[in-house]
């Protein structure tokens, strides 16, 4: 069985339930910490105490099992095994494309979401696979990647003594998913500023580069809106009580997160408005310098055209041309293409045409 | 703890909760006032009623905490605690980028309202904060900003022994929901009369800015849509009897103002598709210049290319050319063209393109 | 208190519940009608009756408070105040701006319409507040302005011993409704007919005047549909017996009224993309002919061109050129000339530019 | 009372539930048909048996009352008032503008449909009315227009003894219904064939009768869509078992009609995005076009005036000018401008603008 | 009766329930394998088994009817005379253009799905009708086309001992179901190569022909879309209990299924508006190419045609022309036309034209 997919297509003859890593291929190790806390006391343990799994589990205690990488497909059936979960979840969690989605097995509830970074560099945003399973006193989160999303909360729930310690496993979880969700902020924030640093070029030097990136923008603005969708009506649905897994002293805490996450869309919606602004500025631009370049072009041509014709009327070889011989007939063909050509522009700047 | 922070982003570290000031920094002192009436008596304190919030809550009277600027974190958290408000909704009511929602506690219904005003000399809509909390016999307002939109009730509190004094709490909270409704009727027309300035500009003397204008005004008018369109629903829902805060007696008053919210929410529908013609306008108005243009350079290019191409036949300098010599030949060959010329216009004119 | 204001931003200030003329203000006295009747009596009484309101409704009739002209707040106040109504229902009788509506308030059901007319002259759909009151055994209608769209009602109830006479204030009621709902149906066909006027102009002579004129039609269209829309909710509700004021020998006849303002709205729509596609052709009308233009001007101008240089070259004054002393030299040249012109102008209509 | 009006306009002034036919006069008489068949016997009867109509309803047999033609409103009167119609429904079968619908009469239910036709010689698409009543044991069918559409049903009821004759007047009347969508199938099919031999005239030689021709099929499409469409949730609803006229017997074919309806509505769809893609054909066609003529243009434009500029360089008058009196000047100007000429068309090859 | 018809259109005059198969003409045999296991025990047989149905389908085992080709009308009539088959689940089998959907008949569950494959070489989506029948211990599956798409599945029956073979009928339709979804991943990865492959023909040498192959790329997609759209309900009603024939233990992973359904329509979207964007990429491509053609015509026709008017004034033949005499008369001109010429170009160069 193959330990790493590229895509779901490649994944396509495999049974269901095959718990396979689907995403590029990552080679470091998965890092576990196992913490278990009350008000007043916090233990953590390595790797090794996913042996003691059991014992640890019905402590009187929330225990958090922290899993940063999920590539290593071992570690995810390891966790998966002793906690009891569903071969579907464990299939879930070890695949990264997986969209966003709550699913209530009963003796735990599992949360799927997506972790969005806009990555300054590749000038792209990246999303990272979160899993949330929340138990009877015991909450397990899979981050995808290496970088450590919830570090701080860790640091909290080390250092201070307040609400997370004292609201146990479903508290924690919500501040799990708090976290992800402030996460979609920063990102809107960063992509407003990207648009912003745009509209300057769109408006004064135009050219097609600009429309590629007009466009990446737009689709990276339409995935993150994909990612942060389905969190509306999950959260909306925890909120209201779905699940008996979050008890009334946590849902004012996930209405609150319901709302950020309504909240959040609203400023994608409003960047995607933003963005279809753009285009039309861009093409109000290039149409406007089109314009520009035509009323020159008939200035030049409308005003010459005649003049030339005048002058090869006076350059033609009949012998008998009144005017040729005339003394002032030079100066008075002159004035008149003068006459003519200021007439002409006159003319034109009534019209606004200049 | 930072006491104030610009954006959502910016607090996205801070554990839920947090009591802080999300919005511009503002340097007045808050203004407070605490009303306490009934159909025939009516007092007011200052500040410094705070202190006796409790005694002055039980009284069989009406009373209204009215709160003007809301970056004095102090102060909320002050009176979130005097009358038990959850820390959630102290969190809401100073960040003011909180979108309009209600929330019933139980003991009391949170409302988040936006004030919305054009500033004519900038140009542009702003929005203010408005929360509002109805609890037995009391009321709560918070109002962002130095500008207070509700003197004028409580003037009609002071002086008139009307509806207002005679139905409590929950009428004096419809009174403020209707006050902010109805400011927004005055922003429509503002923006109407905006967009009306506009249209001779598009038609006119259409140049780049003008959509660069009419761009804005499409923005303001879809961030005051998103800002009244929650009240539809959260209004349809109290007019409907969600909450018990309101009573049978107040029910008919915001069927009413939720009406209001309908026909401003289709006064700014009207707007938009109003803006969406002029962009159309804009286009015409461009494309027909355009138009305009290459008919004038159409028309004396064909006209003169081809009397240019006759002078430079005779301008030939062959030693044999029939004509040359003719004493017609250049009033004929001047009458060819005058023929030709005025055939080609007559042409033109008969195809309309001129 | 002010009489008459323009617009509901106007009336921003003003306490609910005051009953305040909302628009144009209009210098006719209004125009009362009471008439009592059944089956086979009838009476009619002018402003007069109103003193009498509460014997005359104590009969066993159907009586039918009838008044045109709503500008007349005391005349609003006299009969609302005589019939019991609450003093939210006067103050939407009096606001012209009132969007379509109906509320049962228990003792009595208030319908809120729009009487829609196409004014020929004006080119430009004008709207009319119609407002209904239905309770117990009578039935008060307010129609805005002079012209009176129910006077063919009145008569066949003076004259005709039909259904009208039989099935009391609620077949009244529905033939008021249904009056107004026919009126949908003229609207739609004058602006057909209006529409089907324009495409000649659009085909054959588009000018941006066309334009203008397509927008004015499509804000009527849409002004309509506002007016119409709520009606289809509306009079699917009390079909579906909403209120116990319709009762189940007059339902069929709402059903059917409901169809009616479908088919109406399905008239409305199709009236918006019969529109749509006239700005459309108006865009390919003016497309072509920018084509057409250019093509001429290619034509003209690629043929002539070479051929001017032609002569340009035989034109310059070198003392060796060959061609110039010989005999056949100019119709040489001439000739190559004629050529050249033909062998391009059947290259371009091999090309089916021209 | 007139008998027959042109538009739902003209009937305004008409009191409800007058049985007038709306739509284009006719000038052939109805055709009637009475049949009444069991599984073994089977009798027809002509106009006459109208007056006979209780008798045959009585009997214990499916009685299929048919009515080919509907502006004799005198037939549909009678057919009305022998089987105890209400006015609104022979208003509604007389009414050819009725939109699609089903009504539940308690006794009897009522279905309107549209029978759809593609006129090849006027190039439109025709609806005809078809009015189908459901009674206990009996069906009445009203058909505008002379064409028979349910003529194969009738053979088929004549000859073979299949599930038509054993099923009863609910299988009458889904079969009814099946052959009138089984027409929508052959319309689009016709439609398709249509806009195929449209799309070799669009890329090759597209002209605005191709736009007008284009929009003529899309306002077909779409009428053929709104005719449609109020079938589905009809269809959906008898399928579902709204109507205590159709049992359980039935429902399975109810569904599969209903399906065959859903079909046809994405074939409609498709018909549409298809003429979408049509119209951008069309536009992409008519400016590759314009770009081709004015690369030609610039082409030329841009090759010949610089060294039309050069002989006017050499046909200058001046007395002292070098290389006019060389031997090889006229060779050297020559090689230069086939120099020039050569190098800016290897430019424009090279930049693809040729 | 006609064994094969083209169309649904040329189906319109048969009776309903008629076996028929719809679609293009096959012409080899249809292939039969009838298994039956359990956990332990594996038996096949191929056409014969058909005769002894009954027999098989008492035994207690999991019994596969798995039918290659649906073209032979006689088989699908053979099996569902033997299974008891309502004549619509047949006619539906036959009918290779029935939409996707499921249908409880109580004894059974018919579902039709469509399998989509992408055909490189005729670059187009090619689809397949599969209809699975799942009843009390038995699945029959019937396939369009030569081509096995649950071979793998066979196989993994006959040689592993896993959840498949213990999980009986249900677990084995859910299995044919999830074979089909996962082939809609593999289409939109082919699709999404081929976009990508267009993306440098679009940007670098755009063309009609590439609007052409964009427009068959989008009808693909959304024919592909209106394929699988079907699905996301029916499985999400499946997943949630619809039907007794799914239990506890199976709908975990239909719950799976719709999950993946649901992610291929949003990869369809996806490729939707990737589509979209390319079109818009094209037009600026071709806008921008047409500018910078119009923008060489416009430097070339304004820096020449004024110079060119200058040779023509010296050219005249006037008797009487200052400068022509002068030595330095043609150095002169020379140096003034040089300026002239450079002057403009800087000129444009600054206004960003060039």
């Amino acid at each position: 069985m193959p330990e790493s997919v590229l895509s779901l297509g490649d994944k396509a003859g495999l049974p269901p339930g095959s718990v396979v890593h689907v995403g590029e291929p990552v080679h470091e190790p998965a890092r576990i910490d196992v913490l278990s806390y009350d008000a007043s006391t916090f233990t953590v343990g390595g790797e090794d105490a996913l042996n003691d799994l059991q014992t640890i589990l019905q402590l009187p205690k929330t225990v958090w099992i922290k899993i940063q990488g999920i590539h290593d497909v071992g570690v995810v059936e390891r966790v998966g095994h002793g906690c009891g979960l569903h071969p579907l979840v464990m299939e879930d969690i070890a695949n990264t494309l997986q969209r966003p989605k709550k699913e209530d097995y009963g003796d735990y509830l599992f949360i799927a979401l997506k972790l969005l970074e806009f990555d300054r560099e590749k000038q792209r945003v990246e999303d990272r696979q979160v899993s949330i399973i929340l138990g009877e006193g015991f909450v397990i989160s899979f981050v995808e990647g290496a970088n450590d999303p919830f570090a701080h909360l860790l640091e909290r729930i080390r250092t201070a003594a307040g609400r997370i310690q004292r609201m146990g496993a479903e508290f924690l979880a919500y501040c799990l998913i708090d976290s992800v969700v402030d996460g979609y902020f920063s990102l809107t924030e960063e992509l407003e500023d990207f648009i912003e640093a745009l509209e300057e070029e769109v408006l004064l030097n135009p050219h097609p580069a600009t429309v590629r990136r007009l466009y990446d923008l737009k689709l990276m603005t339409m995935a993150a809106r994909r990612a942060v969708w389905p969190l509306r009506q999950m959260l909306g649905g925890l909120a209201g009580g779905d699940s008996v897994r979050f008890t009334d002293r946590t849902i004012p805490y996930l209405r609150d997160v319901h709302d950020h996450v309504v909240q959040a869309l609203e400023a994608l919606e409003e960047l995607k408005e933003n963005l279809t602004i753009m285009f039309e500025l861009y093409h109000s631009s290039i149409g406007n310098r089109l314009n520009e370049v035509m009323k020159v072009l008939t200035l030049v041509a409308t005003v010459f055209i005649p003049l030339t014709f005048l002058t090869g009327l006076y350059g033609m070889n009949f012998r008998h041309m009144p005017g040729l011989e005339w003394k002032w007939g030079y100066p008075l063909i002159l004035s008149v293409m003068f006459t003519l050509a200021t007439g002409m522009i006159i003319l034109y700047r009534r019209k606004k045409w200049l």
